[in-house]
């Protein structure tokens, strides 16, 4: 694999985000490429959750990765030494990234020939939710020591999102994390949401949310 | 105490904010009010921090809080029942404070009569660093299940602040977060970050950061 690519993020023009982010996704679909947006706070653990995952799907998928981050090339550099081939996005100031900048991430990955992409998006909570990627699934990682309390305080992000992980379950010994809270925020919000609880460190539960995942992109490149 | 005020946050026509924030900061210093600036990722424990370093300040200071969320009033909820006078900055979908919006928050707290205001900023590492709020000092809480990374990934927040304290300290024996690569990342970015260990939880080092606080509104109040 060549050098990893590291792509400045510049503002784009956008007249309309949405018009452009349902374009990504029509050209996505033909071109039979399966985007999978990842959304979390700093530290929930998405680069552990899509290390560990990337290991369960690389066999059956040619998979490949955009890294979006304020100011580091830690995480793509994390995932090109997994074999997975990656592209950074640094995006200056940027606290989020819009369906232009994934664009730029997509030719700079040359994702034509990918089925499975994920965004590794920038670490908040508020901004990444009002920005649509044209992703085909978004994702929503909530880790344990962040409290169950998060629905109430980031409404739009968990009714956006298609899917919750709900990571660092190892942690629930030590956090007064109420599951049964929790699910009733996300009941209210959003009661179709797929929720799957795992813990990327010990690998606990990560063969469901893989198994779920494969069963999309299976059915997607139908 | 009345009921919790609300404030909803319109855009402000900021057409300097850097220049509006100093002027806060000169007014704050002739009022002798000292504010602090709360800033974190979701779900570090600013608001249990807060409520341990006002149970530790309240009787020395008259001491108010200025709560922002996008999108609820939890937060305010908690300082309120803790027999702390507080307001309520809901907003919509800012991922930020500026000087304006905490000036409005100061006008709603009534701000002339008190020793010290904590400000808790919206749980994010990325826009809250990009915006002098007028605080007098700045404080960026980082919780172990983050992972001692992070100063990597946000560099502007932690060369920003003036203190770090790092919460969930109990929490060490189940993460792999190397105290000395944190510092070693912060002697880099910071050096003279003042920086206390605390298990807000617990309430392990709580006492030292209250004292160091209380030392600080102390000399600002003379």
């Amino acid at each position: 694999m060549d050098e990893i690519k590291l792509i400045e993020i510049k503002e784009s023009i956008l007249t309309d985000n949405d018009i452009a982010a349902e374009q990504l996704r029509s050209r996505l679909k033909a071109e039979k490429t399966f985007v999978v947006n990842l959304m979390s706070s700093p530290g929930a653990g998405k680069t552990t959750l899509l290390l560990q995952t990337l290991a369960a799907l690389k066999q059956t998928y040619k998979t490949g990765v955009i890294e979006a981050d304020i100011d580091s090339m830690v995480d793509a550099e994390k995932i090109r030494a997994a074999g997975i081939e990656s592209v950074q996005l640094r995006t200056g100031g940027f606290c989020h990234l819009d369906s232009n900048m994934v664009k730029q991430g997509l030719e700079a990955l040359g994702s034509e020939g990918f089925d499975l992409v994920f965004i590794e998006n920038v670490g908040n909570l508020v901004c990444p939710a009002e920005f649509d990627t044209g992703a085909i699934t978004n994702v929503m990682i909530l880790s344990v020591p962040e409290g169950d309390d998060k629905p109430l305080k980031y409404p739009l992000m968990f009714s956006t999102c298609d899917v919750l992980v709900i990571n660092k379950t190892d942690m629930l010994s030590l956090s007064d994390f109420n599951m049964n809270t929790l699910y009733g925020h996300i009941s209210r919000l959003n009661p179709n949401m797929n929720i799957f609880e795992v813990s990327a460190k010990t690998g606990d539960g990560v063969k469901q949310w893989a198994d779920w995942l494969k069963q999309q992109v299976s059915d997607f490149l139908q």
